[in-house]
């Protein structure tokens, strides 16, 4: 090829990737009758809770099912609030198709629901249409926006303090798109905490190469599940507001916070609580998405960003770049449109929907008590439960020999091990590198919005496995 | 906002946008009961056939409704064959959900029913599924193969041979990324036609300021409708392989071809046809999109492109961002799998989904030939008819009074032309400007695969103001 963009080389397949391939394979090897001492892979390393068994919501797929297909308009067995929504928002597709571009005009009306939804959420902190994107993906809006703000070279070259752990895909969009990742650690000792002087820290070292000019955070924390509180989230906006750097609020986590007394706050009304010192000044992007939490729709691809005291004059290339560059697809903004605005005590199909939002939280709960459960009787494991998000992020002690074992082989410690875990029973985890992690510190991710059963047996697996780990490099 | 890209600067809103707005607005008059000499706004400026009135494909629809909403598996209302797709495709998605991400690992073989499809359409011409990218939308695809190769500075800075006329959201996206656009004109008086002098001129030129890597081709043409002969595009591959051009084969309106005795062939099945001097080496991506031709899903976002010939060592990354920072809408997938695999001759929904596209290309062929019939009774304008795509691209002489008047109100002749047409007779065109056009001369464009009644409805209403504005500039 003649001439390729150098920054291409930034962007690289990931080690999860190849435990991801291998699990395939070996699916594979099992229907074409390999014995193994397992009958199937059971993947947990995603975040995609329907591939590992979680149910969509029926009012969603009820709504979508009849944008799609208006005969269903008719069909009884779909509930009459569903039929009622089908009906609203294809009135408000020109031609009244789902088919319909969505450039220039999302659904209408959408931008209002979401605004209505923030507003809500926070208290009445006011949200206006104007800053309201909607994407195809959180993941998209993200690269976006920092697109804007990534420039220069040198020690002119934007800089984004990143959490570590964070995880890859984000890590790999910085780097393809020239800015200079920044790393902060958060604090597994005490929870998986953002500490200020740790992002201060950070922010001073990376001075001597570059400029930092984005703050990213994520909260609830990925993969942690550690939830911010409200004295942690004025700290941060404080250090952001002294250090002039745009603050990326990465929020796709804030349906499933899940701890007793806590609950999810958003990095917005934190700020226009602080007053207009704050609020009047400092810029704000925050992130969610319909991918993640109880309606978990990733396939469908749709989020929204809020922009926050941006610029005026970048506002016409914001709105362009989301017109006519990236028209979030429709089903996506339909499941985004029940997402801020789910069935209501009364409607039709309020109790349903409840019951099934409820299932899924309780499964929440319960698994990571079985996990901290398990976790509690192992050697060489520890687990800083979090309140929120859907994972559970373990860390691992190696014995010596492990460490030896896997320098030997040219790989990462945690990747050997899961590796192993995979091979010999068939459970395929999130590798801690893939997150990043502190120097000498490995960690495994499991997702923990799965069917109790399939993450009891993940457990039990899990369990021998490690033991047997820890003997053999003993 | 403290330090933007530069290139953000690039990003702009289009002239077509403000009309679209205008439109929108003179609908809410309408509504809020203020008097007009018509009753409603057409729109026919864009290229969403949907949202003008064209009815989408039961059989896609009923697939994709039954996969978002499974129990409609036991519904006897729809189609048998279209049930069992869908039941097929939701065997390929883990969890049996479409609502996993698509990360990884799209609708499991989804890229052998492309390849098969692109291999049947190039007469046995063979197909590496290694080849294929599935993609949110072509514009997506587009963007990130540009994105590959766009780089350098000065002299350096890759240039991109581009059709004059073509559109505003690649010409925007080219400025975005960092590419300078090197247009090449189109013959209008030889319908449109891509000389080869005319890419060597505009080549040769641009060396003085850019490296020009890439060349882009649009075929049928967007917006003329044009479509090359064999020759033309074997005179476009000998050129692109002596000047070592990367060759970008937009191929989007591949499904509508509607002139006798014209028929499409892909670049893609001439360059084999031509021998391995250049179907060894030449690289070339080839789009298509399940937005445009019958199908015009646009809302449900999907395409792909075939990269050929294409460094192995640049695959990884490329199949790294399709796969982890572009996850294409399952829906969208859905949709492009029977695209690619449409109901057989003998399935239950054959007759009708053939029907339904018969009634397509027959409302297309019909609309040309009554847009043909008006302009030749129309004084200062002219249509140089295309074989293929979905628009009307029609030329526009304008008095030397009109010109002034534009001038007078800083703005361009066509605006002025299509701003008068919407605010008078309430019709929605697109201009000329934004496709890009030779000096001095001045274009519209029109969306044919709208319902018959409508187009006539446009061209009644256009032919009445374009005499009358004749008549007042004369």
């Amino acid at each position: 090829m003649r001439g390729i963009n150098p920054r291409v080389n930034m962007i690289h397949s990931s080690e999860q990737q190849t435990l991801i391939q291998r699990a395939k394979q070996i699916t594979e090897e099992l229907q074409q009758g390999v014995k193994k001492s397992y009958k199937e892979v059971i993947s947990v390393c995603g975040d995609d809770t329907h591939s590992m068994g979680m149910k969509p919501l029926t009012f969603v797929r009820q709504v979508i099912a009849t944008c799609i297909y208006p005969e269903l308009l008719q069909d009884d067995t779909i509930a009459t609030d569903a039929r009622q929504r089908a009906e609203r928002l294809l009135k408000e597709c020109e031609g009244g198709s789902v088919g319909k571009y969505c450039s220039y005009s999302p659904i209408r009306g959408i931008h209002h629901s979401v605004c209505e939804f923030i507003s809500k959420r926070d208290g009445g902190v006011p949200c206006s249409v104007e800053n309201i994107y909607i994407c195809c993906g959180c993941q998209d809006a993200l690269l976006f926006v920092l697109n804007l703000l990534v420039h220069g070279e040198g020690l002119d070259q934007t800089g984004v303090l990143t959490p570590i752990p964070s995880y890859n895909a984000f890590v790999m969009g910085l780097e393809s798109l020239g800015a200079v990742m920044v790393p902060y650690y958060l604090c597994e000792e005490e929870g998986w905490e953002l500490r200020v002087e740790d992002l201060r820290k950070a922010l001073y070292t990376s001075r001597s190469h570059c400029s930092p000019r984005i703050l990213y955070v994520i909260n609830p924390g990925i993969p942690t599940g550690h939830v911010q509180s409200r004295k942690s989230m004025e700290e941060v906006i404080r250090f952001a507001a002294e250090e002039k750097l745009f603050l990326f609020a990465d929020e796709v986590h804030q349906d499933t916070v899940y701890g007793e007394d806590s609950q999810f706050v958003s990095y917005k009304k934190v700020l226009f609580e602080m007053g207009p010192q704050y609020s009047d000044s400092m810029e704000l992007a925050s992130f969610h998405s319909v991918s993640k939490g109880f309606i978990g729709e990733c396939g469908l691809r749709c989020g929204y960003v809020e922009l926050v005291n941006i610029d005026p004059s970048v506002k016409p290339f914001v709105k362009a770049f989301f017109n006519i560059q990236r028209s979030p697809p429709i089903t996506g903004q339909i499941a985004m449109h029940i997402m801020v605005d789910p069935p209501k005590p009364g409607d039709p199909s309020y109790s349903t929907f409840s019951q099934e939002v409820k299932f899924k939280k309780d499964t929440l709960v319960y698994n990571v008590q079985q996990v901290q459960g398990i976790v509690d009787t192992l050697p060489g494991m520890s687990f800083q439960a979090g309140c929120g998000g859907i994972y559970a992020y373990l860390r691992l002690y190696l014995p010596p020999k492990a460490l030896q074992q896997a320098k030997d082989e040219g790989t990462k410690p945690d990747r050997l091990y899961c590796m192993r875990l995979l091979e010999e029973e068939g459970v395929c985890l999130g590798v801690g590198t893939e997150f990043g992690q502190k120097e000498g510190t490995y960690h495994i991710r499991m997702c923990i919005l799965t069917p109790t059963p399939k993450v009891k047996e993940v457990l039990s697996r899990l369990k021998s496995f490690h033991l047997r780990f820890l003997q053999e490099f003993a």
